[in-house]
């Protein structure tokens, strides 16, 4: 559709460049989607190709919608990865065929454009994606967690995010909550918070239950438990599998001691939780809450606000365009 | 001494409330100290008698130097203890036989005097006091942490306090680092920080190892292992005591790990450590400093400072003076 221009004022534009999906959308200033494109070849890509398929998708959506560069407020581009958010570069990525080792990616797509490109891990974004639009929009200081195949966050203070002096704050997937665990993260580290909780470390949890003589009614064996991922972890819970329950239950814990050592660091009014292992559904966020809860005893004078994020599917594609809004 | 009118411009007043001495003292804007006063007895004094002290100290302070209210840009008071900065409020502490809890401090202490009162918790005192005049002043993000009878820290971001909600935050004491230590915490939990590392946990870690079958040449037993603390520990590892060595070993582990952990969430510029346990040396620092490099490994792009705090005896004191600069 062509947008009538006595209705146009200016837009948002984000890119969510993640390891499954790449997609662009144009929103309104209030958040909400007019158009998105999701392409998923990216994944064979390399870097130049990945480059080019995020201006191409914008450049379509553009001419779809009848906008000019001077009718966006910029192009916000969230990605999964290490990102140094000062110089606009892509330290690395582990989620691609493409490494983007050093990529100066917020400068080449800004060729392309005569706006603001801004570039930013896509945990940050999305914080701020629910700061803006989402759960988080009646708090100043708030913690956003995605735990999904990895765990990170972005953290809010006084409405604004922390990045460091790198641009590499908010990984508390690799804070270390268990130095004496015998599962080793894929930063070389034992006893991350991720490798304890999260998607990518479900199989191993369930071959070390397996083996230690635990009864699963899945269909998995140690040379197919890779297979296991949030759906099956589900529908194992549903069928009140053994190893699924107490997986699920590893999982809250750890992820609950994370939040109270959150907690404990910044004393912030609110976690919002997101990410793809969410959707498990109520009794995982309970059991993070309890476990917080039986931690914290006493030492909470003002109470921490549990939310679930509230932006679905388009939070990483609207996490990016609100970083244009440049109050991050 | 009665200072100069010709030379006198605003001056600064610090007051440090510890669980061994109360002091207070007077400042140049440069952090130089002018005068000081020092008292032991508030340790068995109620809530008022030590309220009644502070306003005291600083009176004498000003007859003593011929200083009116107004040529002080306020009185700043550090609490070792649990502090609700906006209402100026003591929540609690476990440092006096005064439990101060929920005593508002701030107020009381500011119905002697017509100039702004500020309270804050210790470690977020010296945080600034170490901004202001001493090792972090070069530094927009950095993180002051004291080793001490506890482990406390003050955040700073973009070269202002985080205090969060109530005024809680840089609690890292209380993080958890090794969830199934056997060693409980004063709070109640298993593996904080502080219980594997600070001073008041060092018995511990001797009984335990004593337990263990392990030698030491320090003339302690079970029944006497509470008098260990940091001067002896120095001496048994001048001696070469296994125990002493083993007991700095993990402490300096575990406090890596927590530094750690700041890292991953905060990307500071610098940590900033003080406090008393630091007197240990240098070997201490360099343990904790080699326990850090040995896991952030690939994981830091922009280097991480360590820096010793600049301010000794003093720090409490001139960190408390540093609130009323009204930057915090």
């Amino acid at each position: 559709m062509k947008l009538k221009k006595e209705v146009m004022a200016k837009y948002l534009c984000g890119v969510d460049l993640g390891g499954t999906k790449l997609s662009a959308g144009i929103f309104l200033p209030d958040g909400t989607l007019i158009e998105k494109k999701v392409i998923h070849e990216h994944r064979s890509m390399d870097e130049e190709g990945i480059k080019d398929s995020i201006i191409r998708l914008i450049k379509e959506l553009m001419i779809s919608l009848g906008l000019k560069d001077e009718d966006l407020f910029g192009i916000g581009i969230g990605v999964t990865g290490h990102i140094n958010f000062k110089k606009g570069v892509i330290i690395t990525s582990s989620n691609f065929s493409a490494s983007f080792t050093n990529y100066p990616l917020r400068d080449l797509v800004a060729k392309s454009f005569n706006i603001p490109v801004i570039i930013d891990n896509d945990a940050n974004a999305q914080a701020l994606g629910e700061l803006y639009f989402g759960a988080g929009c009646n708090y100043s200081d708030m913690v956003f967690i995605t735990v999904s195949t990895g765990i990170g966050s972005g953290i809010i203070i006084d409405k604004k995010l922390i990045r460091g002096i790198t641009g590499t704050a908010g990984e508390i997937g690799h804070t270390i909550v268990d130095p004496h665990s015998d599962i080793q993260c894929a930063c070389g580290n034992y006893g991350c918070l991720m490798s304890l909780s999260c998607g990518l470390f479900l199989p191993y949890l369930y071959k070390k239950y397996l083996s230690e003589g635990m009864k699963s009614s899945l269909n998995l064996d140690v040379s197919t438990a890779y297979k296991l991922d949030g759906v099956l972890l589900k529908e194992g819970l549903a069928a009140g599998d053994e190893i699924c329950q107490k997986i699920l239950q590893d999982s809250a814990d750890i992820i609950g001691i994370g939040l109270f050592n959150l907690f404990q660091i910044l004393n912030p009014e609110a976690f919002i939780i997101g990410g793809g292992l969410m959707n498990i559904g109520d009794i995982y966020m309970d059991l993070i809450e309890k476990k917080f809860l039986s931690l914290v005893k006493n030492m909470m004078y003002d109470k921490v606000e549990f939310k679930i994020s509230s932006l679905g599917n388009n939070a990483g594609l609207l996490g990016a365009a609100a970083l244009t809004l440049g109050k991050g």
